[in-house]
């Protein structure tokens, strides 16, 4: 079955696989002591141009968020984030169970935040008796599929900084908004005053990695402990660094991001003078986003596997991933051309 | 200086404080095993007309509210309330911080949920990735001054119930609700088929105690454990018992709520053909909300007491408590129709 | 009865109940902004040599315990105490739940933690595999009714700070503690370099009022947050205040002290010769602590109310407080010497 | 350099690594419900003999660990365990921050419980005021390297059974006790009658996963949300499936195991008679314990990796696991008995 439901459907790149058998030999030092690591390490800094950041790797894309955003955010901060966030509505709950934190989620068009958006949440600031919030966080690209400008970032760190306040960016695709601004992570992290980076891997060719990146080395003094009473401290530890040594040396994760973000493109672009289905976002980096006939969509998946995304609006949402095959977009646009 | 800040500026009544004399005379067991304690707990079951409901006393109303909810709520589920709900906005975070548990609030235009505002959240029942709404918190009278009818509280009771979830209620303006609508707590709670009760004195009345009370005795096994952890416990019990028993003995609840409600309704009916003010919620408890030109704001501060609810619209809140006299009220409604 | 269970069975001193009586006219603001306050604070601050002291009341011992610790331990650290330390085995839980940190306790003959003792935790500072000691607290006077002198304490401080670590002192029963050792406040707390004292009222005649008293400034800037989360704010915090404002005005704290532990040592010296019973703790404070016969303790419980401390080695535990009589203590001890 | 340092040293087998590249095919659905997951958890069942037994797959030990707990423990509960407990010394306290509960430890001679080391723990049992022990937790094999019998294990259930608790066993190296005991895991777990297993697989020659075995199915109802929210549920699931694949289908877990016991058995064999070090404990798994003079450590330590496992006592901790080469023991020994 031809799958859009899911980047984490697909495969890891062969590229992924063949480095942890490289570094599959003989003992090595666990939980990080290693040199992969040291390397993998290396190659991040380098890619975001901040050769004194402080990188960690996780399990996962939750441990990844809370592990970043623990470093800053006490029990009694909140955390802003659009409504839509992955940390608001798809991580169980972990933000609130192992922080103890407040999320404030915003209502937005596109999945996107924005200073004018946040600014009435910093009326009670010194308030003894609401959650004071310290910490902004978007995703990028977002759970929409659209991504932030370099100049909608730097406002947003802007004004997080400004209100002594923290940037977050969940960048799980951050990959494809990468591609898709045709910037490198340098550009759109490091350049526009980021604080925290969940460096997303996996749902872009990995096995299962990511990385929690902290700009200001000075805001990581307690992350080791942090990450581990997180339980996300790997003893293995070199198969997680493995994971970004493939994703890095030959800039796979570019390839990958780019593919993806192509046949998302192709899609769209096959599907969108379609009069029975109504495209809701812009398709800006993996992901296509549409309101169909529900009796459409139950023939669709009949064929094809993919998620309805707000079962009151019949919105769905159609993913690619770095292994998807042009031949199973133009089978399915042609499905959906057919309805 | 006249205020009409807060029913917690108000001092406790005078029989209140005769009480805790009654029974401050010799040792009685600690940590609520004396007389004075069964002796309230039984006042409030007869008031509810359910002798087998838990009562547990408390200190405060967010310890009130979480003991109350922690019996069924766990990390993972979610708390569905109000945006404007004190426990969403006042409570520091609490509610996060010690259950770990998401709170999703919903906008509304009176404080008030339906069931219709509440449905679209129980949409992803079952599912892992996201946190399950198992609890339904109301506040009553709300944090806008309105109240909930019965019929309202029993179709959001059935509502809970229907979908495997509870319904708990802030009650810690309960006997303004109740005098509102003229009905005793049997009926407004008991008969509506609320599961959680927090039982509001401070505000009322009392120095400071609130009670938990839990409707269906099989939900409250490990209460004890919870109120104790979550340093609810208070060893020198008989005074918290003491003060309920001043508030049950002589209904001196609803001598004081039927007063502040009555001064509210007095302030609303003086002020509310001036031009001036945009009264904006109803005044169905002891609360007027209105909208007033920042000027005339910062006059009557000068001379009055009270708080700027919401500093974008600039909405002040004027609250009326047990002890507010008719001529503060006159005093301050003739202040307001001078400005 | 009479009852040597507990200094929480007794009642409140007269003189708490009169300045209850004292404070409860018209409004003041709530949540600790009252003039009531502000004067409570300046006396315990007077009390300690501590003007720069920061002062927050709370409810109850354990809230004290919990929000003093809160400033400065995280989940990853451990706090270090005596096996027998109501934070280990009398607060349900309390400290692991709220803070999520683990507790290192200690088998101790007495009590009382020294550095020897100690020292051995410090072994793996840094590893962060380990939860990171960085407080230690001791109860003063000890729950097993014995007292540190101040050079002891000025060791555990001493040896605290040169481990980055911070020293809480358990003042539950400070008052009689000072008495015992014929000092001040000043002298047992402020001069040791102790950091974070829990300020013990209830069990020396309040109905229900403790401090938590913060002797370097610096280390509260988060402790509103922290007392509001942990659901120690009181809203009508005048009434918290003013048993202070008793405790303090005429050295109340120095009076029901002095009394409570005249007569431990009253009953002490009426049975240390009785052959039938072992006194297993130096009486230093308001508790003695006995090995009986369990027939024998149970003929005693018949006539007198106390605890057995410990069912596996038929260890008793006879507490005075406040207001023993002289006539109850030799009734009592009568009924021990005809046992 | 030859390490004895940890199992966590040493790489995957290669069979691992094959698995991984034999599922590394199309799209398959994500967090669990692959075929691969399907199989995996089918093999787990029948090599424990428990058809109906639930297993979740998770990153790490201590997720194992702490997801299985959190089926029964709450945060006003207790979980007791030897002092030398993985869960109590060496997961940065990840136990009392995700679920808020007391550890209480045990000191042991060879790090294992028994019912008369645990039974004055439930001494206070539904008292309110203290954490209510309610899981014993077990190593197996222990962190010192030895063995539970099977009746040991009975024994234990048993008495946790009989108190109203529940058995878990960590089996971070439960292969090596299997082996050393020549038993199956059905065997050593189902007809013991534990009730919580965290199945190893890391140290035992996987990348890294490890499994919660919930036994009584009953208990497992809300593990996916426990997982989910402790940050423990792998999107690309079927890479943590896989390695159980290679675990389990042809016995790899046991040739492994077998292995490093007889390794360790051959090093420990090979010293014993030496005069120069104390060999402190049973070597019945994978880890050999002694006391050893610290310039010796010392010396030994510029050749060989290894840990001085306590540094109060100069006792060291070394481990075999399933790549240790005999050639590399015997290099080893003849190191050490030419000290």
């Amino acid at each position: 079955m031809i799958s859009f439901a899911s980047d984490n459907y697909a495969p890891a790149h062969p590229k992924v696989l063949e480095k942890l058998q490289q570094v599959n030999i003989g003992h090595v030092p666990a939980y990080g002591a290693d040199q992969y690591t040291k390397t993998a390490i290396e190659l991040i800094q380098n890619s975001l141009g901040a050769p004194k950041a402080e990188v960690f790797f996780v399990f996962n894309g939750t441990g990844a968020n809370v592990v970043s955003i623990s470093n800053v955010v006490n029990s009694w901060n909140s955390i802003i984030c659009a409504e839509t966030a992955h940390i608001n509505v798809d991580e169980g709950g972990a933000p609130e169970k192992i922080m103890g934190t407040k999320l404030v989620d915003l209502k937005t068009e596109d999945g996107k935040l924005t200073p004018e958006l946040i600014a009435p949440i910093f009326v009670r600031m010194g308030d003894q008796h609401t959650s004071q919030p310290n910490l902004i966080s978007i995703t990028q690209s977002t759970e929409m599929g659209t991504v932030y400008t370099t100049d909608e970032i730097k406002a947003l760190a802007d004004f997080a900084h400004q209100h002594q306040a923290f940037l977050h960016v969940d960048g799980a695709r951050i990959s494809n908004a990468a591609v898709s601004l045709n910037k490198k992570f340098d550009e759109i992290i490091t350049k526009t005053n980021v604080d925290f980076l969940s460096l997303g891997g996996t749902k872009n060719g990995l096995l299962g990695a990511e990385a929690v990146v902290i700009l200001n080395s000075n805001l990581a003094k307690n992350t080791p402990w942090i990450r581990k009473s997180s339980m996300q401290l790997a003893s293995k530890h070199r198969y997680l660094a493995a994971q970004f040594l493939a994703f890095f040396e030959e800039d796979l994760w570019m390839q990958n991001a780019s593919h993806a973000n192509k046949m998302a493109s192709k899609l769209r672009s096959s599907i969108e003078n379609n009069p029975k289905i109504t495209l809701t976002q812009k398709t800006q980096a993996n992901a296509v986003f549409a309101i169909l006939d529900p009796k459409d969509i139950e023939k669709l998946q009949k064929e094809f596997h993919f998620y309805v995304w707000n079962s009151n609006t019949n919105e769905v949402r159609w993913m690619c991933s770095w292994d998807t095959e042009p031949a199973a977009v133009e089978s399915f646009a042609s499905a959906i051309n057919s309805l």
